[in-house]
């Protein structure tokens, strides 16, 4: 089994294993600057939102001992400014933008110790670190959680790819897999392949075959007769965001497997770190839904497979009401219906 | 607009559109013998059952004419054998048979009436013509049921081809929006692109834009958005076989399509020639379901979009049961539920 990690702080430097190659070739990009972890997120050399987090973190290191002179006040002002260049390499992900936040909030408190500038460097490679044990403990806590609900010998079907490739370790809805071969049980999974980027077979595919989980792969179109063969336990899949009431934004066919998994009595659980609930927003109505490149649809390996003039609609997420979601699962415990009181107790804890 | 016909019968000879090159290339192969249709069928050149029955028609023609001698019993050896041999192309198409065996019971029938083997021929040539011809009408009349359901400006969804492409000329499902053309009313598609192997981003899409309908193209998965929507007026359907209690089998995906659509309270509807409707097969737990390779899955133009080790589940069709389907529209008339008893009224008249 090869070592599959996406993301290393070695020697100063963020190696990034680089996603845009999987699942054909394996290899690190090494980031030595904050121009190199802004590209390698703009780019989607590393992808999810855990792991942009993580990496905007280890990028505002980088910032820190790029910076040329002793005066804290300048440091703030060249640092403050880094991390607005670094969060417009992907203007939505919510947790690139919380982390190049808590880092900047740290080199605060340090300078505002009257710490000098090697001390703050060093606090800040700590704060880095912390945010990316944290993301590892979140995974840990979140797969314990959902594996509370499984049985030995169960089958797990899932949807995109919530797995190590986006996070730190784990991963959110994969980290099922992953805590049930810590603790000797056997979990079997299905994916679907995600079209139009085929997340599922480029990256889940790949990820848990690298950690000698037993997987199939299906097109999103056969989870009606595979769910309806009994064949699955729970669909366990990952979110972009929840909205107060339960409503869960997630990757696009979600919305379509969580209702078949509904019709054939099949619970579907949503791994959700807190980061992602979003309690100022009520209802999946009030979350906006990306429209991408038709390409997208259009071609696959860069040939087309439909006629140029063909009309597409090709929206990057969907979201799933509430209705059809049997429990939502996050690092702190498990909610149940009525999500909107439910949920509101648990981020208060 | 192109003219885009899937099958001609010119000066002796049989053309086929290859529709193994779309939608990038249209092109035509000239078939002038028995093999030359077998290989046709073999690889795919032509497809659809319906579009097969009449190219094996033709076929059978074209070896009718290339018997050499006067002797009608050498004739009838020869024929029968060749009749085999084209069956043997694509041993699970019963349209292939159904046509081999019209053409050979005629041969039969004209010999037997002791007419010389040039009269045979003519007979012959009229007979593939015929099957021809009641394919194209076949076609028509599917249509004008379909439409009688539906009002102008509505907008259907489809899944996989069963268009003209799969036919002489409408196609089954497709053909309400060319019936709509000719009447004057305005029909619009979605089509689901119809993973492995894609035939609604191929071959749907590429004759829907040819013919001048306005259709939007969408992954498998976005179906639940879509219909959720309100976008969607009806989902229409070819099929492969209809059993005795309406359970239908056709392409993989359309279980899943069926179910989403039932969830949004979108009517199914099955475009069924009467010669797919199977009294013999009691209910869809009889069909045999063919499980095809795993390459189909695992490559899109013939690179690997997954890890070569992982697991496949790859079934070429499903079986959708019959309380998913709310008509189904043969070209004699249209079923309701309860399909037992007016499928076999249907079949009587």
């Amino acid at each position: 089994m090869r070592e599959i990690i996406t993301l290393k702080w070695e020697k100063g430097n963020l190696l990034l294993l680089d996603q845009t190659l999987l699942p054909n070739t394996v290899t690190y990009a090494t980031c030595k600057t904050l121009e190199d972890v802004y590209q390698a997120i703009q780019t989607m050399i590393v992808r999810g939102a855990p792991a942009i987090g993580v990496s905007a973190g280890y990028g505002m290191v980088l910032a820190a001992n790029a910076f040329d002179g002793t005066d804290t006040a300048a440091f703030m002002d060249f640092y403050r400014e880094q991390g607005e260049y670094l969060k417009s390499s992907r203007p939505t992900a919510v947790n690139l933008m919380w982390a190049v936040d808590r880092m900047v909030e740290r080199a605060e408190a340090l300078t505002g110790e009257g710490q000098p500038l090697e001390a703050v460097r060093k606090g800040l490679e700590a704060e880095a670190v912390a945010i990316h044990e944290e993301d590892k403990q979140t995974n840990r806590n979140i797969g314990t959680n959902l594996l509370s609900l499984l049985k030995d010998g169960d089958t797990v079907l899932t949807h995109c790819n919530a797995g190590s490739l986006a996070t730190s370790e784990y991963g959110t809805a994969l980290s099922v897999f992953y805590m049930a071969q810590e603790k000797g049980m056997n979990i079997k999974a299905f994916a679907d392949e995600t079209r139009p980027r085929l997340q599922g077979a480029n990256l889940t595919a790949f990820e848990l075959v690298e950690h000698g989980v037993d997987v199939t792969l299906i097109c999103d179109n056969m989870a009606a007769v595979v769910l309806s063969q009994g064949k699955i336990n729970a669909l366990i899949v990952g979110c972009d965001r929840v909205a107060a009431n339960g409503d869960t934004a997630n990757k696009i066919g979600t919305f379509s497997v969580s209702v078949l998994a509904n019709q054939f009595h099949v619970p579907v659980y949503i791994a959700a770190p807190t980061t992602t609930i979003d309690m100022e927003c009520p209802t999946g109505n009030e979350i906006p839904i990306e429209e991408r490149s038709r390409e997208e649809v259009l071609r696959i390996n860069g040939e087309y497979i439909a006629p140029k003039e063909v009309k597409t609609y090709n929206l990057a997420f969907d979201v799933t009401p509430a209705e059809y979601i049997t429990a939502i699962v996050t690092e702190k415990g498990i909610v149940y219906p009525p999500f909107r009181d439910n949920l509101e107790i648990l981020m208060k804890k």
